[in-house]
């Protein structure tokens, strides 16, 4: 019997002894978070499938796992055996998750799940869909935990404090100006299940989850102090020592699922419903003020310290990316590049700069048609080697102590098709339009995002994702509450007008499946221009200093003042570049950021 | 005494017999038209202000008008002996109407108003806060009806029938798809207020109201026949036929207060509460569905027919204004022309083309420094004379059987200063990018509006109005629900997604306070694109033909591709305006339109 049809059987045996007519098991830790680490690979453990998305149902007599498109293959070969069917998500005939459990559970039947793993508005939904069937919810057990034996343990990997040089606010103050919102809303404690919301405001950082320094924990900040849940081993003593200063009292991780129990009912808890669990949200008896955490957007409005210090990130990254360019560029014919080589090589370049932590998100590098597929990252199945006339998309990032960095270049080996040029150059346009705007207080990203989009529809094409996030001082790389997207997708959290001192990618593309993919990301601060009698005016202020490729521009397609952008762009990345090239690198940046 | 201290004396009398202790006058008829009829000059009658915009409050012991900033001045002057203090909206220190009602009525007291004139919007707003405050509504007395003598009668003049040749539709199908609506939402009668939409659906028009050629009426819709309110001493035997053959019947046109009491409570009523007066409403005592009313969109959506009609009346328009344009340019040094004898002779050139009926909307002639005030209309006062150096702006339109025009165009007179070539440059730009636009189906005003925006926010400018709006066929200038704005204003109908046929302004402009006023306005009507794997891409169809005015054009700060779209923008002027000239007229839009 193949392993997971065995740990299914065991599962079914275990919820049958609870009287559980079917168990959900998500892809998710307690917050909800972007990587989770391997303790939470509860539905990988249980079905063999280890794609990034994907929900396993496990009903008595059937079991299913619903997943998108992007994984239909790799879960259909990892599935095999298992006796968990797959359910391909968007795709018709496809039953929606409830209802098959609403076909799979008897009336007066039970479903399970861990509430923990599972949001609020999940929660929400099933309680309203199943109660609409007489089917009943039992969300505090965590089965697949029960039979899951050599289950890996929580990291107690070791925590570091995020001096004030770095943070440029101390904690003390962020509390003052969270307490000052609680207390505009009436709320008497603040729980926090986001982690990186935690992070920023205690100022420290950690390793327990993928790329992300973030740690495991969750937060109840009173008037008077905070509760902070986290295993306490991962703490030195500097850390504690700033914990004792400004209020912060330590306490198990798992604690305070039975101690918001307690919070007396006459008061009043401020939670966020989109960065918070069912589990939690159901044992909070108190009042309840529901609205975003006020970490979320003094997070995203990065203070003049935190700038300076992210652009110096973003400048070794720069320089970092551009040695790449310059390595692969000259190498690809010399010897055999492939997508996995090329990514350490570039790993290994971040890692010579001063302060890396660690790559900030899973590098990306898609070379020919791979790149095509917007999430390709390679694997030793799928290893791709350079070639001639071919194009490399890296989609990578580094993790500083001076921040956070997200940058795509596409990178030209020898000569490219004219229609390729077209397509690059349209690209490089979308991102300019974009970067060079100016535009009054207010804007949103639903607002602006035509600006990069209209080179791109001229040609008829589109590029089917947004054209860009905000992104975290080493938190999260796709961070709220900003985004560029030209519809509104309501269950996003992206619709914040721009204020100063918001980070944001700029990543247009163009994809043509089973043949070629472009995309050129850039990072930008957004900084106020002029202010006069119409108002505010802002604009987005350049921080990555890579060239473009000009191998792949078509001059012709420029206007003058996209050129003269263009030029002044390349001027920029030799003066900034520069002094870390060696002169070998320098004699080649002199020609491949040359003026056109 | 005053005449209007007089009648507000008068009125108190009124009010005191009837137990009314403040009494609001608004400047709407009872359908909340942008134009009303001599009939509805309530507000002016009783205050001597005639401003477009304002309400009265007329209290025991104080008397005040609320109106905006375009008004100061004048209602200052015409206020003055009538007793009634002008209270200055949006400028600190004015308290809010209902504040100020709140201050001059005693517990206990009631505030009275004619309810047909208010919005079911106001309506609401007055039963929340002035029933929190114990204060009574009595909104069924027309008092000021009562004390005016002399009040001119509701307009007699005689309607017309639109032929399917120019509508595209037949009643009866207007009526089919109307029914079907009101079955998807469970309706058996839909209660239509607003005049266009009932004009358009039954395809007759009329002459009540300035500029807009409408008819003073309401409908019900049942499934099986619809009832007309209005007076059926406007009818011909043809449009009586055409109703009865179409199940329309005629009903006195107030008697619509005492019927619709009459519907069963078991039976649904659709109505919009954005289109309905508040007296209206709370006459209707049966269950209510509350949207749009179904026509809003149907009629927004022009079909065929319209819009090849429709393209004929902006080509009729477009000689008219070209012809205007030719003569000014070629008069102003020669004659005296001032603003209003220019918007004479406009109104006249118009006039001679075929099928005209009358102006769109009152017309706008703004020579120099008028034209930085959005709305300035000439009067003898301040009529001034053309001269060398400065700039016409003219904002007319024309109402043609084939449908409606709202075309701006600003003329240079001789020679002009290169700052005002700069500006007039980028105005033209501005409109262009959206001209030009190529964009998915799901597009709104908000995710397009700053293609327009951009080229003048980059020199630091901002218009601070909407960049355009949809218009009617032979109904309202402004015509919901599209527009283009870069914000989101919820109260505005301007919300909907371009659709297929969807006729709307184009009208960028500079202004600059007690200097200049620069805007160049297009009617453009919305199509598909290609169709492909990204979706249906759609685009803006130009349906004006006018010169812009190369005297104001800097060729140096147009793109190849802005050059080119204007180049042959011109060439599509010569040709079709061409055989519609004299010969002399054809050789000045030869170099008028020269290539650049």
């Amino acid at each position: 019997m193949n392993k997971n049809a065995a740990r299914v059987a065991e599962l079914r045996k275990l919820m049958k002894d609870r009287g559980i007519d079917a168990y959900i098991i998500p892809s998710a830790d307690y917050h909800q978070s972007e990587y989770v680490s391997a303790h939470f690979k509860a539905r990988e453990y249980m079905t063999g499938f280890n794609g990034s998305q994907g929900t396993a149902v496990i009903a008595m007599n059937d079991a299913g796992l619903w997943t998108d498109g992007r994984y239909f293959t790799q879960a259909r070969n990892q599935l095999e055996g298992s006796g968990v069917r797959l359910m391909k998500l968007h795709v018709e005939g496809t039953p929606e998750l409830t209802d098959w459990i609403k076909d799979n559970v008897p009336a007066g039947g039970t479903v399970g799940f861990d509430g923990r793993t599972v949001s609020v508005k999940d929660g929400r939904r099933y309680m309203e869909v199943f109660g609409a069937e007489g089917i009943s919810i039992e969300s505090s057990m965590d089965l697949v935990g029960e039979i899951w034996n050599d289950r890996p343990a929580l990291s107690v990997k070791p925590c570091f404090y995020l001096e004030e040089k770095w943070t440029g606010e101390s904690t003390a103050h962020k509390l003052s100006r969270v307490r000052a919102k609680m207390d505009e809303c009436g709320a008497d404690v603040h729980i926090i299940a986001a982690i990186d919301d935690v992070c920023w405001l205690l100022n420290f950082r950690g390793d327990d989850i993928d790329f992300f320094p973030l740690v495991l924990c969750y937060a109840a900040v009173y008037m008077d102090h905070v509760d902070l849940y986290m295993d306490e081993r991962k703490l030195n003593d500097e850390i504690r020592a700033h914990f004792a200063e400004d209020g912060v009292i330590l306490k198990p991780y798992n604690d305070i699922y039975e101690d918001v129990k307690k919070i007396p009912e006459n008061m009043t808890a401020l939670i966020d419903p989109a960065r918070f669990n069912h589990e939690l949200a159901c044992s909070l008896k108190c009042r309840k003020v529901e609205d975003h955490n006020p970490t979320v957007l003094m997070k995203a409005m990065k203070n003049p310290v935190e700038i300076k210090n992210i652009k110096n990130a973003e400048l070794k990254d720069s320089v970092a990316l551009t040695k790449f360019i310059f390595w692969v560029k000259n190498n690809y014919d010399k010897m055999r590049i492939t997508e996995l080589s090329a990514s350490e090589k570039l790993t290994s370049l971040r890692r010579e700069q001063e302060g890396y932590i660690r790559d900030s998100f899973a590098p990306l590098q898609a070379y020919g048609e791979h790149a095509a597929m917007m999430h390709y990252a390679p694997t030793p199945e799928t290893d791709a080697v350079l070639k001639e006339g071919g194009m490399l998309l890296s989609d990578t990032g580094g993790g500083y102590y001076e921040g956070s960095t997200d940058i795509t270049r596409t990178t030209v080996l020898g000569h490219i098709e004219p229609r390729l040029k077209k397509y690059y150059t349209a690209v490089f346009r979308a991102g300019q339009h974009l970067a060079a705007a100016k535009f009054l207080y207010g804007n949103h990203g639903w607002s602006l995002d035509v600006l990069c989009r209209q080179p791109i529809w001229d040609l008829g094409l589109d590029y089917q994702c947004g054209t860009g996030h905000g992104f975290g001082y080493l938190g999260c790389i796709h961070e709220p509450p900003t985004g560029f997207r030209w519809y509104v997708v309501a269950e996003r959290d992206e619709h914040h007008q721009f204020e100063e001192g918001m980070c944001v990618t700029i990543e247009p593309g163009i994809y043509e499946e089973g043949d070629f993919g472009i995309r050129i990301e850039n990072n930008v601060v957004t900084v106020k221009d002029e202010k006069n009698k119409y108002g505010q005016f802002m604009r987005f202020d350049m921080m990555t200093f890579v060239p473009i490729d000009l191998d792949a521009i078509d001059p012709e397609e420029l206007t003058r003042s996209e050129r003269e952008w263009l030029n002044d762009y390349h001027r920029q990345c030799r003066e900034k570049l520069g002094p870390f090239m060696t002169d070998e690198e320098n004699e080649w940046l002199k020609e491949y950021t040359r003026e056109i």
